[in-house]
């Protein structure tokens, strides 16, 4: 048996056969264009659909279904997106439009919460049942997985981690709240204090890392500035990984889970960034001396890990 | 069938005969000498049992077995107390203890957790699946209940609501952390803040209010000089309310719960606290335009919360 894993994305959308085991052995993408409304895109993905399984050669019967991740508020209960920024999307019945195209049972969730499922069943979460991810890329995403299950509260509208405030009266967040921590992990969050810094300090070895453009700074220069001895750069990765910290540890106090798992584009520091929050955590947990340890570990599925987890809302 | 359900804290235990209705029929309480070690305790704790069931002209097959809550570091499933700094007690196999003495199935979990399930079974979170309990005392307990299920972290070391950073480098904290929203919205820190401000206003009506005498402030000064119309009293509840308000929009925005509780003395403010607080989350929430309402509700089992919540360990 196979299921259908998709993941929609602002420019595109990603599809794959998942095996039950969670391996991908096809794949399908298209485009979005933001002149299309969700009607066109959505008949647009059922027929890419369509060819997609018949070129699979199997029977209809061995299609367990279609999963979805899509980005924005989704009530997953009753397969609807009731909005996305992104994609420009009101109250669209994904589930129902896509069920009676294909003919095939379809599943959605947010797109967070399906890289969470994904990386939680067949990634770095694999041998663990309680599971919190953080997506630290352009904003921060959240997925919670306790004892093996997606955690999504009411109407499919909890989980949103990234928008718990860690310094109030902070720096303004995006969803209109001040020191969410979406406001200082997240890439954007890094680029804006590497640039603030910079601008302080003009003769950072930060600037000959950008030729001295400071519109080409991004997630990466600080913690390469740091890792070759420069000082500002260091003190931008300390900072970060404050926050960044104090948020996990909120977060396993919360929950007290097996692993909090990081990945989007900051995560790709790997070991590196690890490192530090491990030890930056180690005595700041509640009752740490007694507690039970809390892994942090990255990613390993990438961008793969939203198909797969979308297909996974069909292998509970 | 009845459950003992049995609240132990630092200078008291009390206990009562619980229905499965959640009510109670009889109770017991005894006190805690501080002198005494665990065993001496325990042994006094087992032998009031005894005789309180003896008392209840029941058979002992009615009675479905001993639920209890315990201030500290919990490991529920090994029934194991870690350590209680309220208790000094370190390692007490409360459990085994109880049922070799007992001959009755014994459960255990943290107080907080107790008066939690007490309260959403059977108190104000009665027809909610997902509800959240705050406790706002001498520190800030935390509770989670989802799918009616207590939901307590690995090794029952989670729900630690009250340690979670809603200021980075903010007031210090019991825990070690500082700026742990139990630095914000305990009667302790509402207690310091009144006294903080009154220091800098001589003549606000606070002074009145507690005769001159700074160590009579209580957690409740304030909010009388509030209703009274005094600018300082105005001025600390706007604080209070600001900061346990984003406490409770972050719990909101990861759990997306049906309910948020309120217990502990702050919560006695009732309407008056409870009004301040919706208003201020309203249009706060994560994507409120569509996001599910979340009620916050004042808890209305008072102290018997913790028995009915520890007998409720055995009404799944």
């Amino acid at each position: 048996m196979i299921t259908i894993g998709v993941d929609i994305g602002g420019t595109s959308i990603k599809g794959a056969a998942v095996s039950d085991e969670g391996k991908i052995s096809s794949t399908f993408s298209m485009p979005v264009y933001r002149d299309d409304n969700s009607e066109i895109t959505l008949t647009r993905l059922s027929e890419t659909i369509k060819n997609f399984i018949a070129g699979l050669n199997i029977k209809k019967s061995d299609v367990r279904g279609v999963g979805v991740g899509c980005p924005g508020a989704i009530d997953s209960g009753k397969g609807i997106v009731n909005y996305s920024n992104n994609l420009q999307w009101t109250n669209v019945h994904l589930k129902e439009f896509l069920e009676k195209e294909l003919g095939l049972a379809v599943r959605i969730t947010n797109d967070a919460n399906a890289a969470t499922l994904g990386e939680a069943k067949f990634g770095s979460g694999k041998i663990y049942k309680n599971v919190i991810m953080l997506t630290l890329g352009t904003g921060v995403g959240g997925g919670i997985i306790i004892n093996g299950q997606l955690y999504e509260g009411n109407e499919g509208k909890g989980a949103e981690l990234g928008h718990t405030v860690i310094e109030v009266d902070g720096e303004e967040c995006t969803c209109g709240r001040k020191g969410c921590l979406e406001a200082y992990s997240s890439a954007t969050a890094l680029i804006r204090e590497t640039k603030k810094r910079m601008n302080l300090h003009q003769s950072s070895y930060l600037w000959k890392l950008v030729d001295g453009d400071l519109s080409k700074v991004n997630g990466k220069v600080a913690f390469d500035a740091c890792k070759a001895g420069d000082k500002v750069g260091a003190a931008i990765i300390d900072w970060y990984v404050k926050y960044l910290g104090e948020g996990i540890l909120n977060f396993c106090n919360i929950f007290r889970p097996d692993i909090v798992i990081l990945s989007g584009g900051i995560a790709n520091q790997g070991d590196y960034l690890i490192n530090k929050l491990t030890t930056y955590c180690r005595d700041r947990f509640y009752g740490y001396q007694r507690a039970p340890k809390v892994e942090i570990k990255k990613a390993t599925l990438g961008y793969e890990s939203g198909m797969i987890g979308a297909a996974s809302l069909f292998l509970n």
